[in-house]
């Protein structure tokens, strides 16, 4: 399996802080600690504190746009990703925005992913086929992980129809393993809430490293993912929790206490792998 | 058929200038006329251009979000949505940004998209299921538009797999008629590029509204989307065109160029309906 710039960094970071953990960055101002509510760039001043408590536990950090467009706070998304550049230097940013267009439009995607926000990696969403998705492809030393089998409950609706004796989601999971991943950039969502898909998708993909949300609020299990999950090689999973971390605490000690969520997730997936 | 206050706003804007025509404001700077290319407010003297061309012959604006995204242009998309509600009061405005996402995220798109930019309607992609949507339909007054058969080439890859006899695109179809629409607040994305399956969603999908893109550079028959698209009762087509009437002229005079253009399409469209 090729495995491009991009694996490099993630294989990097995770070496480095033993660590298959991304923070998912989903600021919400109203569950932020009172002392940073009203602050102009309280965005910016909650994730700092969070990376700064976070930045040698974790293999990504993974900053989900909509919160950011929500409040129009762009530019508290665009200097996040210059703190986690400065101050965990090394770790690559998944930029979650799930874009999916046809290929005139998937290139300004593309653009603001990569240009604009200079991401590492950028969530994509495959209902449009393989010309909505080459536009990201064509960046080789990027991920471009394609939604396959998502964390929600309402996943099971389109996701798992039966095609021609195969799932919607392995329909996906083979056509971007076997056709759209020739320069080694893809990966795959793949949701930590449904273990018996991730061992299917795992089988029907060989070495390709998913993205797995779905743990802490939404209630997946971190040991069955893991084991359903990860390659024969033990590689190939990017865990991401993010309310979880981000709102382990609410005073003003929640960086400590993001720490320590992060600390026992990390924790729990090392020993998940033994 | 329950019909919302979006789909008052478009039925009165349609009457009132005698169009189905929507403009796409999809600004591409290295396109625009080369007195327009370097000012900083650039994209929005451009659409405010195009927006005083063809005030009078539309039934709807679509701004693509990736545009502004792309370069940082939220201000200026904001400034388009208020000078489309001063100088065209009643023509809707559906920003297209085909957002899908859990649900908690979604949310955000949701705010982002009618809070934010007090857009009339949404652009968003089926594929993670209901609960992905729910945000958006508990806007009963807005539109929501559903990706449903889009107009580009790699359309074919997922949304014609056959699932039980019937092709995806037309399980989407179905399942927005009869479950989704409870609010009388859902569209469809239908691309003029495929006739056929303009005809087949028409036929499964009662009265419905389709937004439709793909004619002008995408290369849609005109005649024949109408005439396959739209209602026993001659209505329930959107007609987007982008880049046919944005770039429809390169020098000084490009908007008396969009505005013949669109005036073409308007007669081309009001052709077909006879």
């Amino acid at each position: 399996m090729i495995r491009n710039i991009f694996h490099a960094q993630l294989a990097a970071a995770a070496a480095a802080h033993d660590s298959w953990v991304c923070v998912g960055l989903d600021p919400e101002i109203d569950r932020f600690p009172a002392h940073l509510r009203d602050r102009p760039d309280a965005i910016l001043a909650f994730n700092r504190a969070i990376i700064d408590a976070t930045a040698d536990l974790v293999c990504a950090y993974k900053p989900q746009i909509a919160h950011y467009a929500a409040v129009g706070a762009e530019d508290q998304l665009l200097d996040t990703l210059r703190y986690i550049r400065e101050r965990a230097p090394g770790v690559p940013v998944i930029l979650d925005s799930k874009r999916g267009d046809i290929g005139s439009t998937a290139e300004k995607y593309a653009r603001e992913a990569f240009e604009r926000y200079g991401a590492d990696a950028v969530t994509v969403n495959p209902y449009l086929g393989r010309d909505s998705v080459e536009p990201f492809l064509e960046y080789g030393d990027k991920g471009i992980v394609i939604l396959c089998r998502t964390s929600n409950a309402g996943a099971r609706e389109f996701q798992d129809l039966m095609v021609d004796g195969r799932k919607l989601y392995q329909v996906v999971a083979e056509k971007v393993a076997q056709e759209w991943n020739t320069r080694g950039n893809c990966l795959l969502v793949v949701g930590a809430t449904y273990p018996e898909e991730l061992a299917d998708i795992r089988a029907r993909t060989g070495g390709m490293t998913f993205l797995v949300p779905g743990v802490g609020a939404q209630g997946g299990d971190v040991r069955r993912a893991v084991q359903a999950g990860r390659t024969a090689a033990d590689d190939g999973l990017v865990i991401n929790s993010s309310r979880g971390i981000l709102y382990a605490g609410h005073g003003d000690d929640f960086a400590a206490a993001a720490r320590r969520a992060t600390l026992e997730l990390r924790d729990a997936i090392n020993a998940a792998r033994r």
